[in-house]
């Protein structure tokens, strides 16, 4: 079914890391609203990573894949690549760690994202780290950031800390599913937002080894739907750059660890448009007083496109149920919020 | 120093309505934010009232007022008057207790509380409860919202249940406090909004009954000082109703019962200008991805005035301290959320 060569990680794993991050990361809360409970005609559990350090779960992964390094690795420094959510969490642990980073960013990047980032790498230079702590901007749509990742790790002997496709990454992202069943106890089926696949994939080895019953649905937008044709196609299938507003979901493809992790555990993939990703982040501010970034939007709109849709089979599946959405993050900036939020209300005053 | 004529609630009374109301108000999360606690060079704990049920603390108090009625007063139904929080609260109490409400609110009140308060009325009409669940329009500025209550009482047999000044509505209030300190311990300072003081009394209660070394702080908008002018004075002092964006705070007077508690157990009380309560509003969106109303920042606006000014003896009396901020509620509608930032970032660009 996947590569035997592949290292993956399991429960036990996702456990070292939940110590790792106790007392560092934030214990989110999970919170609870009737009106998605009425809409769903189900009991819903958010859990809120957008309340996150950093406002994305980004920090579990990066921080745990971080802090297993050793002192020679620390010295030499890590160099990433990311939209922006895995950057801010890359430099915030080099900061808490005592490490230099480097890192890649889209020049198209949001602005809050890379203002966040060059902040997080000026106080990394301020701890007099060993090494240069900066930000390299590049062409989303021309440069092979990958390519430049590998560049840089030779030519200055950094550790690669990729956004999804890496082990400790990947146990460090299970966290979150971790602490909202310690919460709340078993769910019949989790909603998590998927790009490069770690948040989904640790989600899903936490649901499946604690409660080998309970449905994992990933969501990705309907615009780069790499994973649901991964999924058919049996191996990652690579897209073109999908132009979403989910910008941490603008993945060409899932990593390989992901896809043999959610091959195996996950049963299926929805997609969603940026309408309902609008809708979702309205419903969020609107009715639950927060604000949640696009990609953050995708677990909650996925799981409302199955359970709110009245006589679809899955919606009869959830009717009941116990559901966890989780929500992945919240750096939108107020000004991107605000524009989407007016032209939703333009759009529906016209109806 | 006060009229011992008054029943005043105790931390008892507090503990009674933590009980009634397990279990059905959310018990809200306490954030923090290093950046918060960089501002402040003290730790920060935000209670998030904004968070809660209807989005306000207020449906503590005013489902503790209305599980308190006996049941021929239950069967007569209730009346209030709000600018919008404790219509919500009186509303959403009703429906769950099947109780009749009759809410008395402002036609400036704004559209998003107007319209979420009709939609529990409206739940409540469906509940077939007795009598008539409606929302009566008055002219804050012109009409006796006081006397219009008294009238509706007396003809149809009402309990009045007041939006603060009352014993169990002092007494609901004071459980987010109680949680507060439950969850962290102990605090050095707990700063508090104020309009009508039952949030600040029912916190103060709690504060100096847990904890009586604990500084106690009410905040204000300095458009309407009317407490800070009543604890000078000795004496509650009524004031025109105040211009300010901080709609829960637009009160004349406090109330006789928060009076006495205030001027017992509140150490000062602090006032914030509109564009303090902007910034503390942006600071909550940008930093910890939450949507606050202008009133549900007035602690947060109090607290940094206090603590971020440098070299100020308030400043040096927080510093490293453990500080509560009490977060009051987040009900404000988002075209004029979005209004407020985007003023704020052009009045900046414009520096």
């Amino acid at each position: 079914m996947f590569s035997d060569k592949l290292s993956l990680p399991t429960i036990t794993d996702v456990q070292t890391a939940a110590r790792r991050l106790q007392g560092v990361a934030h214990r989110t809360p999970v919170l609870t609203s009737r009106t998605a409970n009425e809409l769903m005609g189900a009991e819903v559990f958010f859990k809120c990573e957008n309340l996150q350090r950093m406002g994305a779960f980004k920090f579990r992964g990066a921080y745990n894949a971080m802090a297993a390094l050793d002192a020679a690795q620390r010295q030499a420094g890590v160099v990433c690549f990311s939209s922006g959510n895995h950057a801010q969490a890359v430099a915030l642990s080099g900061q808490l760690l005592g490490v230099a980073t480097v890192i890649l960013m889209p020049q198209d990047a949001p602005p809050l994202k890379l203002s966040a980032v060059r902040q997080y790498a000026a106080g990394n230079a301020a701890l007099g780290v060993t090494g240069p702590s900066e930000v390299i901007l590049y062409d989303r749509f021309k440069d092979d950031r990958e390519a430049m990742m590998e560049h840089l790790a030779r030519e200055r002997g950094l550790t690669r800390i990729p956004p999804y496709d890496h082990f400790d990454v990947v146990a460090g992202q299970g966290t979150a599913a971790l602490e909202l069943l310690q919460d709340v106890g078993p769910l019949d089926a989790l909603y998590v937002c998927l790009g490069g696949g770690g948040f989904l994939a640790g989600s899903a080895v936490v649901a499946k080894g604690l409660h080998p019953a309970m449905a994992v649905y990933g969501v990705e937008p309907l615009a780069g739907n790499d994973a649901q044709q991964s999924l058919a196609a049996g191996h990652v299938v690579r897209i073109d750059t999908p132009q979403t507003i989910a910008d941490g979901a603008q993945t060409q493809s899932i990593g390989e660890i992901n896809f043999a992790l959610i091959s195996k555990t996950v049963d299926a993939v929805r997609t969603v448009t940026d309408a309902a990703l609008v809708d979702a982040m309205h419903f969020f501010a609107e009715r639950m007083k927060m604000i949640v970034e696009p990609t953050g939007a995708l677990a909650w709109a996925g799981a409302l496109a199955d359970g709110a849709s009245g006589a679809s089979g899955a919606a009869a599946a959830l009717r009941g149920k116990r559901i966890g959405v989780m929500i992945s993050g919240g750096n939108v900036d107020l000004g991107t919020f605000s524009r989407l939020m007016a032209e939703r209300q333009q759009s529906r005053d016209k109806v």
